[in-house]
């Protein structure tokens, strides 16, 4: 007799807010928080979650939304699920989770999704000095396929992944996490940049009641204050997973995510329906809501069995992946390359992230060239199944970074070609991204010699 | 009629010394270093390179050539070569230069390359301070694959690639790059480290006339002289291309390079045999001599057309490279991770390189568990074609990198597993790498809760 | 603002009967079976569909149900769609009509699906005469895996595909078939073998009013009873596309069907989860009822354009397909190969049926090697994701066919070694397929010279 | 150490004739042709080769020497060649020989190659009836790419492989070809088709003493003379492996061969540099000289072990092989079909030669429609990386064949259109294939509805 579909664990009504559902979401890690299902290894479930921002940005004309985010409250995710063995003993700190993927897509009657860059007061981005305004650009889903309004001439099928998975941090994992990025914040608490190239703030997002939601602990309540006073924000990928970001997660991946915690307290959300590696512009994957579904086996002992800790305590660990079988097919790809040399010429030693930096600019000027605005090769890079590598790392003083784009992704050859010399962009492509206005004053990043 | 085989434009004598060549070989990238050949745009042609050492390293029982290799000499490449059009019209500065490669390998009766991680008194790699020794790794070939005596337990096929291409530097080109990396050494000049994360030494590696060599400029000659006090050496990438080592540029592909100077001037070596991103011990690729079989095309203007300069001068560019369609494929990967907190614990602000040693560390470890040394993975991460990606670089403060490699390459299935666990390492494989002794006094990096 | 999510043109109520449905099925090709909806060019819009056998075939523990189905019945399909353009004007005969599917799945709920072999007596298969019985094997499908408790050792990703997708034959193409078939069945209507190799029956399957239904048209009616008379069975592939058995049109893919009528006429069902090449054992696939998600393009005058025909009239065409970028990616795949003479031993001249079919014992004997029994094996290879090539189709007297299995989807290397030599099915897998008796009186085909 | 280069046991003078070769060539299967070299297990070596024809066919401008050939000369084979274990002992009757292809490729100096179809009066090809001259392409090699003259517009990359690779036939097993081939030529042998429709002949080829070459074995004697009329041709492949024609038999391949005589006694010749399954135009591969670097395995009692014999005997088996890691990639692909109805209208009965004829012959229309002359397309089907498989084999009465060609070797976009609707042949290109007339005065077949 055929098992049941995938049992429903988590559902969401996309008409509520966040705080509204009937399982309640959470937007923090913390030990403390209650599960709100219980799984056992083996069965195949079904996990239900808004989009990151629990629908705060809308498909809409205009970029205002993204402009005024109140980062304070994200991501929405859903869980924490507690884990069991077949006897119905929970998994134990010092597990290993591998949790599969079996399934994933987009919520039935919701097949959209939006990419954007963050206003350079309010989040930013990877290139923010570049591009200090939000901007926002609306996907529609066709099966397999995006293609968007704002950013016409492109369509690609997606490789649609979880951004956020993990499993609940323990108390001591807690506390090692807020000192860490209390230190960094502390140190340089002024700064807006790093080695002068880095823009973005703030350095870290330390643990804040504002925004907080923590499922079934009721606001207000001392012990939602103590908890929200501790409790990790889920901005940053860390030990426990959480916001990895690694595009290739998609049917039949495989997570082996370190439990820390009674029941493991498996967490995820922000579902991107594809993404770029590095999700540059940071809301930069197509973000939507969807389903996953799961199968979990719990590895005994497996922390110890499979995980080095790499730092001063057993808890500095990371998970391991498996990637799955079925991914769309290129085999023609552009590459462009970025070398730790920033825009003003200086030389930075072995940065991957200033050459990584580089290596985005080039190829974001490249499709300047072809008709694209800057705006919407920003976005599309953030979103499209583009690969970004590190190339060379010890050829001292440059790290090579490369950025490979799949050229199938565009209604044009986007080749360098030998026959015409093109003046200007090639092709005029209407509309463009919305787009706020960038009311701050902070200096924009110029390329000295560019005359685009 | 057929067309002649490809016309051999740089031919070298495995039996001889870099200088002892007759088509002579050089170490230094210089407007001022003469051509050697001059080829045809269309016209298929060869060109034969030794390794990068020139023969220093040795497929022998010891890794004292490693220890003690002269970094002051390499890489030998082999032209200049002069590209005309087919009115025998120079390529000029402003044009691209697409070379594609049609063909490469080994050369034949030379069917091996070597492995290493340097010295940390002498070059050092991406771990240099966890493996401060230095340590070799000879690897032979059957066709398409390779194996190793010291790194039992492992075959791969090869994505044989040229790890230096690239066109010479015009004048004011070159006083950039000395100028920068001058000004780098000169900051920090006494530090072993950066960010106490990365190490490596020196710095940059600025002019000398030591273990120069200029191709068809005698060696002693007042011009040598001041030809020798200014040529960039040829460790990390550039403008011109140079040492990218991206690991996909196989048969196939093409590399678009800005033309600096009259004739353009490409010079090729450091053949690889295969590599993994990053190519993290430094001489990390299965190093080998070989043969390139290359088209050009010049396109016109193209750099105006096609790049954009990212920086303070025009020249700021970076070529463009198109992969081509012969991989090896391989269908199941294993990920690790890692994020920008150091062996110390502590946090650093999205930084790849971080985040990317990390990644590297994890993978070592995890090897170690499956029997094979650190060293052997160390090494076997640094040429096996694994790939490293930049997977989230907005999500502060942590970068996230990852590194994936291709289970198919080892005998046994290295995926974690339900069932057993092992203790210890599971199979111990014997042989081990070759290791000299690390003589100096610096400290040694360790995971401070690590029990291996 | 988002366009709406793709409309349900024909719904399925899988509690329902076939011929129950509020839109009516049909399991004939006519050119007066009447639309059952209207679609624009460009809407993405869902079509469900049953299983092909409309529900015959249970998730249960007997074969009895393939055993005695009725083949008259078959296949339920879901249309006829009506195509019109923007301005409402309808496809023309000598369009094409170029369909894309967007997504496509199992129906939410009903996540599973079957295989089987028919009794020789009733339908059988390619290899009826070495396994005349019934057989069945169930698949519960986990997201894009399948997996059968029949089959034990087995678990793979689906290339999910409809396996009849045309379009409604004019009164001409009707003919056509229907004078062909029944001269085929005429010529030779006692025989049970062709080539005294390959055995099925019967030959063709002529029109007939058992088991018709015909959509809007209401059954006893006098219309009911011409067309049932005239109305092509659905088993074969023809013109109009049909039962084209295509494995690899799944997402992302294209079919540009050839349009006779008004309209077009749209039809499509027999959705197969996974289906190897050639589909073997006749009720082969993993059949199951689903959803696709189709967008259609209409091509004006397209088959003048782009089909020639291949036959006495202009009729005489066949559909083009393009397949989509996402498949299941495999890197290792175990090849068998069959020539053209049969089991007897007599040689055959370049017939490519028989070489197939020699591939295929071949694969099926190399497989219970490893503990499968005949059937499992036999089962398997209709429905896993394995490849059918005519190899070599000149070099007379044997056409060279091939069958290439992916290595991965077993959990046992199923690759020829040297080491070991065992004895026996390596491993008995429990429990087998479902299996009925045989009850007539055919000679079965042995191997002569075979142990087992 | 490392080994030596791959030892070379075969070695070719392309200046010399067949006949004049240092190490003789045979163009037979025969168990008492002698080795002419011996090779151990676990050995990489060196085999070199002759095209099929020995040189026959010229980079000329005519196609008067395809339609002259003498086929009773072909194929030239390298070999035997007898392996044997670490020990010395060699294979014996039983044993599997395991043979991975480690490298191939053209000779050096002789990187080119033809494509040809067969005068119908000496040879045909699938299509004889169709194409009735002999015709010829010549190809020239840039690396990995090949490009001809004579079909303008296309390049691609070669999936290079030799045609024929097997081992000796025992006195028994050759004893059974020739009486099943003589069977067969008996049977029917004045007709000059199979079904009305597959056209070409004769329909075997048996032993002859014309154009005979037996190696060691000198011309002339009585001992050549018993031979000779004994050695079975090598046109088709049978259970020896032979002349297989798989075209993904390329680097990194491994070829499961049953052993029939001591030594195994393993020839192989007929390289490609590229094939379309089905190698269509029967001369239609990419035909030239080249290498194998090879290393050979000896699975004792492996044909016991591993095949099951299919067929009176048991000699009646059929190699396995594994297909290797690297190919080229391809993403997109242009699918054409064909049911088993032949051009007359005529329904045939799951005859899938019938089916993949009609595919066949509908791409070859389809790219005319592009600007090809038939005669371009039939020989570019022949040779570049096409799939063509059995897509349906059970649907009675048709077989669906399919044939699959990567868009990415044309230089335009073949894909159906909407927006235009071109006139006539799109593109003229010139020139054309070499051609020569066809003076028989059998009948050629024609579509008849067909304008073209």
């Amino acid at each position: 007799m055929a098992p049941p579909s995938p049992r429903v664990v988590v559902k969401v009504d996309l008409k509520k807010k966040p705080w509204q559902q009937t399982q309640p979401l959470h937007n923090r890690w913390h030990p403390d928080i209650p599960s709100v299902a219980e799984v056992k290894i083996g069965e195949v479930f079904r996990v239900e979650m808004v989009d990151w921002t629990g629908g705060a940005v809308k498909d809409d004309g205009s970029a205002e939304d993204i402009k005024n985010i109140d980062l304070s409250t994200v991501h929405y995710l859903s869980g924490p699920i507690k884990v069991v063995d077949e006897d119905g003993v929970a998994a134990k700190p010092g597990d290993l989770l591998a949790v599969e993927i079996c399934n994933l897509g987009p919520l039935p009657g919701d097949e959209w999704g939006f990419t954007g860059s963050f206003d350079r007061e309010n989040g930013g981005g990877f290139l923010t000095d570049h591009f200090p305004c939000a901007t926002k650009a609306i996907w529609y889903f066709e099966g397999i396929y995006a293609y968007s309004p704002q950013i016409p001439g492109v369509r690609f099928p997606g490789l649609t992944h979880p951004g956020i998975i993990g499993t609940a941090p323990s108390t001591e994992l807690l506390r090692i996490w807020n000192e860490r990025e209390r230190n960094l914040e502390e140190s340089d608490h002024k700064s807006l940049t790093l080695c002068e190239v880095v823009h973005q703030r703030p350095l870290a997002n330390l643990p804040t009641t504002k925004g907080c939601l923590l499922g079934h602990i009721e606001k207000g309540t001392q012990e939602w204050e103590r908890i929200a006073l501790e409790a990790a924000r889920t901005i940053p990928g860390r030990e426990n997973g959480g916001n990895c970001d690694i595009k290739n997660l998609s049917r039949g991946s495989k997570i082996y995510l370190p439990v820390f915690v009674e029941g493991a307290n498996l967490s995820t959300g922000d579902m991107h329906f594809s993404q770029g590696d590095g999700e540059i512009s940071f809301c930069g994957a197509i973000e939507m809501s969807g389903f996953l579904e799961l199968k979990c086996v719990i590895i005994r002992n497996g922390m110890k069995e499979y995980l080095t800790p790499m730092g001063p305590t057993t808890l500095h660990v990371n998970p391991i992946f498996e990637i799955g079988p079925v991914e769309p097919r290129f085999s023609e790809w552009l590459v462009f390359e970025g070398i730790s040399v920033d825009e003003s010429g200086r030389q930075h030693y072995l940065d991957a992230t200033v050459a990584y930096k580089r290596a985005v600019l080039n190829a974001i000027d490249y499709l300047f060239k072809f008709g694209y605005s800057k705006e919407q090769a920003y976005l599309l890079l953030s979103c499209c199944p583009c690969e970004g590598r590190i190339s060379g790392i010890v050829d001292s003083p440059n790290a090579v970074a490369t950025l490979a784009i799949p050229t199938a992704i565009f209604d044009q050859d986007i080749r360098p070609k030998t026959q015409k010399v093109p003046v200007g962009p090639r092709i005029v492509r209407k509309p463009d991204v919305l787009k706020s206005t960038y009311d701050g004053n902070l200096l924009i990043t110029k390329n000295p010699s560019s005359s685009s």
